[in-house]
């Protein structure tokens, strides 16, 4: 679960997930993720009486799940700032001294939280924010290394880059071949249990990172490499270049989905075309690995019937030439054929 | 001095450049900038014996200087990683037990060494990190605003981006056109008295950074924005590429060191061809301003000979059909007469 290099977690399954008063789906991503891509992992859930959705999962009170095996709460809930309410410090407070060990993707770290950082010493239990970058992180170098990485890249923001990564995982281990999901998310680094959160390092180690997360590999297996953000985006797109220099792909899926009308966030940006947006792509990733082949292109198709779904993966395969699939509802193995028919097993 | 949005510095001129064991040119960089482009700020240098650089400059002790009319020591000097010696520790101290504000460059920051805070809080006097961004930086929005501005791109880094912006300003303002210089790293910042460290933003903000730096304008000057490392570093490119969305470019000046035969720390990655790298920097450009044109090309010529400097400009300011210039030995005038013949007063 941890990829050379990146510190393993001190923290680990089994898990609670915390609900606390979420609103809506948007805001229980995280949380989500973690129950659809490690169910294993996932003990029960937490809400309180003005929680508006489920995962469902059992419902558990803190000391009940630590009964049942949970050692850690993730906090599996944002809201807007990503700033913890008095209840969630509260909750956060008794899930410590209930003897779990409590792990964040919040903006709002628990480690900058005297309250929150005095239970766990009290009660000897770990903390983790999962957007905190390790320090240390060296500049990058550019250098060519051993073994196969494959980076989702896309559209947008908020496309499906990290679900593709895993789907990607799950289908070359089930056909024997060694694959590791690397997180640059904090839903991804909860997910894999490692990972460095890229969006939060300083800007100078952007690549360097990239580098750290996925390490050279002697063993023909394959990296999947979580992207970030877009080419495209007038305000992440640094991030995004950084990270496609740094991974040195070999191999670029992108991701898209088809009913989004604007960039994220920014209602005067057009979606960029399709064609553009992967030729921007390979020739950036030309600069660290000029050898980079595109192998498909994974579509977000939650929000079109599936008879359209269908329809709009054939159209766009047809036009790249590729292998076109969306990841949750068809799975991604004409993407893993074409993978393992274009650099061999 | 000071950009609307962008805090104004505490401490200021007249400066007492500290120049300590400096073994070399390279590592005054920082002071050699100051005092090449702000010499009415410079008083002094201080040196210790062993220092094996001069600046020109009167040699003065750190009682002297403040006697002199000296208000602010800067360290202008910097090692490899960028850490203080216990002599600049000391050094330093002395200087604010002397009356002295002190600021400083370096990656190791003054406000973290509890021996100089404390030395400054018993002095009363200020402490100034130029490598630490302010924090509360917004995300990137990509929202056009009012003005008009030019970047410095590069063909790699330390080819004299911040030495071009620099001289535009100047240039700009004697022709009666108002002019800010925008600086985006440790030495523009002394220079300019205000300022953003690109580099050590946290990611996600490379263009809400850079949005912040060169805020709305409508007095019809320029903002001239002092670019980082180049679209074509491995290490860096993310900077670059975020620096060039949220500065939102009407102009690019194209910045080169003919004689670099590999990018800076790297021996495996050639220079890139300069017409590539001008049009990647178009392309990257438009996302964020459609307009944006190229309105000259900067050579550093300062390894090459009168002569042939001379023939590189020409020969390159004809491949392009722009003017090219060493805006240290040449001036940026011909430069200057483009950008106005093609915005206008």
């Amino acid at each position: 679960m941890s990829a050379q290099g990146v510190e393993v977690a001190p923290w680990g399954p089994p898990y609670l997930l915390y609900l606390g008063s979420a609103p809506d789906d948007l805001s229980i991503k995280t949380a989500r993720g973690l129950a659809y891509w490690r169910p294993q992992w996932c003990l029960g859930q937490h809400r309180r009486d003005d929680c508006a959705v489920t995962l469902g999962l059992p419902d558990v009170g803190l000391a009940q799940s630590r009964d049942n095996g949970a050692d850690t709460m993730v906090i599996g809930v944002a809201n807007a700032g990503g700033v913890m309410s008095p209840e969630m410090v509260a909750d956060t407070i008794a899930a410590l001294e209930a003897g779990l060990n409590v792990v964040s993707g919040l903006h709002h770290r628990l480690n900058d939280q005297a309250e929150i950082v005095a239970a766990a010493r009290a009660n000897g239990r770990a903390l983790f924010d999962a957007r905190a970058p390790q320090p240390g992180l060296p500049v990058g170098t550019g250098k060519p290394r051993a073994g196969r990485r494959l980076l989702t890249v896309g559209t947008d923001c908020s496309v499906g880059k990290m679900y593709t990564a895993l789907a990607l995982e799950r289908s070359l281990r089930q056909r024997g071949c060694p694959a590791d999901f690397r997180a640059t998310g904090q839903t991804g680094i909860l997910v894999a249990g490692a990972g460095i959160p890229i969006d939060a390092v300083v800007a100078d180690f952007i690549s360097g990172a990239a580098e750290a997360i996925s390490p050279a590999r002697g063993d023909h297996g394959w990296d999947l490499i979580e992207g970030q953000g877009s080419l495209f985006h007038p305000s992440f797109a640094g991030v995004s270049l950084g990270l496609l220099h740094g991974s040195q792909p070999d191999a670029l899926v992108l991701c898209h989905e088809p009913t989004r009308r604007h960039m994220r966030g920014l209602a005067d940006y057009p979606i960029p075309d399709l064609m553009a947006c992967m030729e921007a792509n390979l020739a950036a990733a030309r600069l660290t690995n000029p050898a980079v082949k595109p192998v498909g292109i994974a579509l977000n198709t939650s929000n079109l019937p599936a008879d359209e779904a269908q329809a709009a993966c054939e159209r766009i395969g047809a036009l790249f030439g590729l292998p076109c699939q969306d990841p949750v509802s068809m799975g991604v193995e004409a993407i893993t054929d074409h993978l393992i028919a274009s650099f061999g097993n």
